[in-house]
């Protein structure tokens, strides 16, 4: 090794030795007779002395180095004088005997900072520069570290990690593929894979009983500020179990990646059900940081004269503790904010439970004191809180209500990024209809099992069976799901029929699966988890961005190495294929 | 769990014990009023036994189970009267109270048995069914624990598993790559990577310091029996190195594997220079699990009136040991072998050292029994020892004697699959040049570093210098591969300009790795692993594709899912691209 030690080892203990230290220039600073520099690697920041008293030459050399050169320093360990106990090697300081340049830089076009001064534009066109700032580091770390016990836990469970082929079939069902020219089969295409889902369930097929894989998957949708074109999922399959199987033994990769990476107990995940999490929060990934469940109130308040209320499918409330001295202003906001067009909800009616005990609403007129008392009863409101009410048609009414707690448990502070609340929902629907499309479309994808007490549901009903599937949310993000799997190959007909797959096209896509249940496939399940995604919740943030060391932007660019970009004419002819012109 | 227990561990500790297994059948057979049933999973088969005396109406239903069906099996461990030592079940057997088929089965192919019945055809067909024979469950088992061993050393060695992106830009530097049309950017390409050089390369500019990855890789080659479109790579690279810190590393890493993997202590490598290497052996890949070293006799035999040994540039030899009885017609099998035209040699001289001390040549018209008893003597052969002699063109005839010399070991039984020579070739030539381009081409790649003292011959003599590149090798095999990179602009760029890259060209397709070597680019180095040749070797077998789950064929296809196909003309308009008619 060109050194003898990193930046981030020397402490006390290593006052007196002699060592060579490698890394980059992050400042300098000139005092009078002293020049000190701090040198950054990976591990740490170590301070170099340059003394111009006892040796003026080097010293003056030192002057010269810029932010961002990359040195070779040998020297002694010295105790600090004026210690920095913030950081690990803050007790010492490096008296540098010489220095070598190993490689010069330029000024880098933003700070080399925690908080930096460079855009988001700048800093991914010289990632390999925004990847120096130790915050972005840090994340890359995480994800690591991840990605490790994610392997420990799940090879300690006798789980077999399994690389399926990237370069597959395309199969129109789900999202837009991403697709490959095939040279040697001329008009022929690969895709690359949405997700490995039929390739492990094959796996489960041939015995291998328990599978996992962290996985690039690829969606060639158009992106929003939180999806990739590549993403990288844990994806997982197991044999011979049943739903409680699956939930335990996730719950228990969960619960071993808190405490191993953040040290943190998670407590046993509570369960909940879809239509449970979709009345009292609207949504099927419920952040459970908080409690402000909805109440719903349509029969209360119903046939008063009110009219808004009269002729709503539903009413429901939340109850914003302890805001009943939220302003004029505060209220505006709100009504702008659930008003806003992807929200849209019409208005906002609020009920005021004053610390005073007068109770002041904005329908007032048209209900008495007594039945605005009712109302703060129903919630079972204090006084000081603050009821806030939404009406009309029953799924957009949900959904605004739950932008709108989750806006107030915002501005409560009732989302802390450092708790983590982590939550199954099961059994979702299995169909959902498309109106446009007018056929049935499979809620999760078309392997997932029903129910077994809802497949006599499957001829005449389809709309009611619920899926033997769930999701695992934390802090109200989606990271996993899954779904036992049909492993019949009469059912699995059954249910591409039910999704308007002719026979013929069910056998094209799919042929080679349904084939495969006629060699004795296994009872089986599985979930994958997006590993992004995790690691943006475990790091604390909302962007997955901050932790994929190389990212795309909303075009699905790389604008570090500009691609894609043109290929040569040859490359094109050698394919077989033309652009159109 | 559908079971209490797996197929693999009850043994006669558990006598007693009421169990639940789940498997396939893998046989039955009936003797008398008894029907034995082996019972499969992953973990191994266990013995259930039905008794006509006992239960005769689950025995008859037991016998009307086919190979392959799935069960689900209740009952009790009971001690064998007929011990099977040779498998960890073989004392107990499962006296079956009830059972239930989870799954029945068609008949299958071919038969799930060790050896089996089917083609490589049919069992590429019906991979799902191939993959439950237990050797090829083994090799994939062994490759997940070759994958888990090799992120826990890199880990502790602090190397961060960084992932980089599949969908990124074409370099048409090296093979051809395989492209992806972008539907957001039409008329541009991703390519798909046939190595993270470059991004690893920038992680290390960005001070990762150490990074790695198992990462899957690409080629659009034309493909032979060992090569795959799609491949797996264990990629790594390291800062403030020099070429001794990376042959210690990841010796270190090598050595691990055997250890962990399979229980071997692997001695220090030893390490060959390339023209060592080419000198002793005709390849850069030595098998050194036996010597039988090259031998250069060219001054000794030349001037005595043999045209052939008068006319070549080189003769050379080998002494196989012991085989001085070689008959005509096993020194004639010789002559064709190096005749065939992929060896191309013209001709096989031998000289027989036989035992009763006379020596016999196919030359000895040529030359007396003192001159050949000088050869024997050059050799350091002795009684019973067998020379074979080669010549002609240097590279030519030192390639065929390569061949000979390896078909020798192999007759000899020198080559056995269970003994590992590792080994260290270094100092490669870093250019080699193309007589059809007219130009110099990097025998590694083009980011590849000089060796330090021969850095003066870049401008005179590129093709004397040598590269301060590595492979390793282990019998007779490249598993590695590597390199200390440039990290200097100037000397990227002069590198470029002499493998004929134009400025421009050097900007258009590596601008950003130019760039990147302006902002304090650290000395670095690394090496990639083939994965799939890594687990074949510990494997002991010379298919990479009986460790891979699911490979593709000669001609790029999955057999399985048939792919590469036909897409849906809309997706071909959706990407804005023709099929040429």
């Amino acid at each position: 090794m060109l050194r003898s030690n990193t930046c981030g080892e020397l402490t006390i203990s290593n006052v007196g030795s002699e060592v060579i230290l490698c890394g980059w220039v992050q400042r300098s600073r000139d005092l009078g007779g002293m020049t000190f520099i701090d040198l950054r690697d990976r591990y740490g920041l170590t301070q170099l002395v340059f003394n111009m008293e006892t040796n003026s030459n080097l010293c003056l050399e030192a002057r010269k180095l810029g932010r961002e050169f990359v040195l070779k320093v040998a020297g002694k360990v010295a105790e600090r004088s004026n210690k920095n106990l913030k950081m690990p090697t803050g007790e010492i300081e490096i008296i540098v005997d010489n220095f070598e340049i190993l490689n010069a830089s330029i000024t880098p076009p933003f700070t080399i900072e925690e908080q930096t001064d460079g855009g988001d534009d700048i800093r991914m066109k010289y990632r390999y520069l925004d990847l120096r700032r130790s915050t972005v580091r840090a994340n890359l770390e995480l994800r690591h570290r991840i990605a490790i016990e994610t392997r420990n836990y799940l090879d300690r469970e006798r789980f077999l990690e399994v690389e399926t082929p990237v370069l597959i079939k395309s199969t129109p069902e789900g999202a837009r593929d991403f697709v490959v020219p095939s040279r040697m089969n001329q008009g022929q295409f690969y895709a690359l894979p949405q997700s490995p889902q039929t390739f492990k369930q094959l796996l489960m097929v041939a015995g291998f009983d328990r599978y996992y894989q962290i996985v690039k998957c690829f969606r060639d949708e158009d992106l929003r500020s939180d999806r990739q074109p590549e993403f990288t999922q844990i994806d997982c399959e197991m044999s011979f179990v049943d739903r409680e199987d699956i939930l335990q033994t996730f719950e228990g990769m969960v619960r071993h990646l808190f405490k191993s990476v953040k040290g943190i107990e998670i407590p046993e995940l509570p369960r909940m059900t879809y239509a449970d999490a979709m009345k009292n929060y609207g949504c099927d990934k419920p952040d459970i940081r908080f409690a402000m469940k909805f109440v719903e109130m349509t029969d209360l308040v119903k046939g008063k004269g009110f009219k808004v209320f009269d002729d709503a499918d539903i009413v429901i409330g939340i109850n914003a503790e302890g805001c009943s001295e939220y302003t004029r202003k505060q209220l505006d906001e709100l009504t702008e904010f659930i008003k806003k067009p992807q929200i849209g909800a019409n208005g906002l009616i609020y009920l005021k439970y004053n610390l005073d005990g007068t109770i002041k609403s904005s329908v007032d007129k048209f209900y008495s004191a007594e039945e605005l008392q009712k109302w703060a009863d129903l919630f079972g409101a204090k006084k000081g809180d603050l009821l806030l009410l939404l009406a009309g048609d029953t799924h957009k009414t949900r959904n605004a209500m739950n932008e709108l707690r989750l806006e107030m448990g915002t501005r409560l502070g009732l989302r802390d990024k450092n708790k983590f609340q982590c939550l199954w929902v099961v059994d979702f629907p299995l169909l959902e209809f498309g109106e446009e499309a007018n056929r049935w479309f499979a809620m999760h994808h078309p392997f997932t099992s029903p129910l077994p007490e809802d497949l006599h549901l499957l001829e005449k009903n389809p709309g009611e069976i619920r899926a033997n599937a769930y999701d695992m949310v934390i802090n109200g993000v989606e990271v996993g799901g899954g779904s036992i799997r049909i492993h019949n190959k009469q059912l699995q007909q059954q249910m591409f029929g039910i999704l308007g797959f002719t026979p013929e096209e069910a056998h094209y896509q799919f042929g080679f699966l349904l084939n495969a249940f006629e060699y004795g496939a296994p009872p089986h399940g599985g979930i994958a988890f997006g590993l992004d995604r995790l690691c943006s919740l475990f790091g604390g943030s909302d962007s997955i961005r901050d932790f994929i060391a190389f990212p795309k932007n909303n075009s699905g660019r790389d604008v570090m190495i500009d691609a894609p970009s043109l290929i040569h004419p040859e490359q094109l002819k050698e394919l077989g294929i033309d652009l159109k012109s």
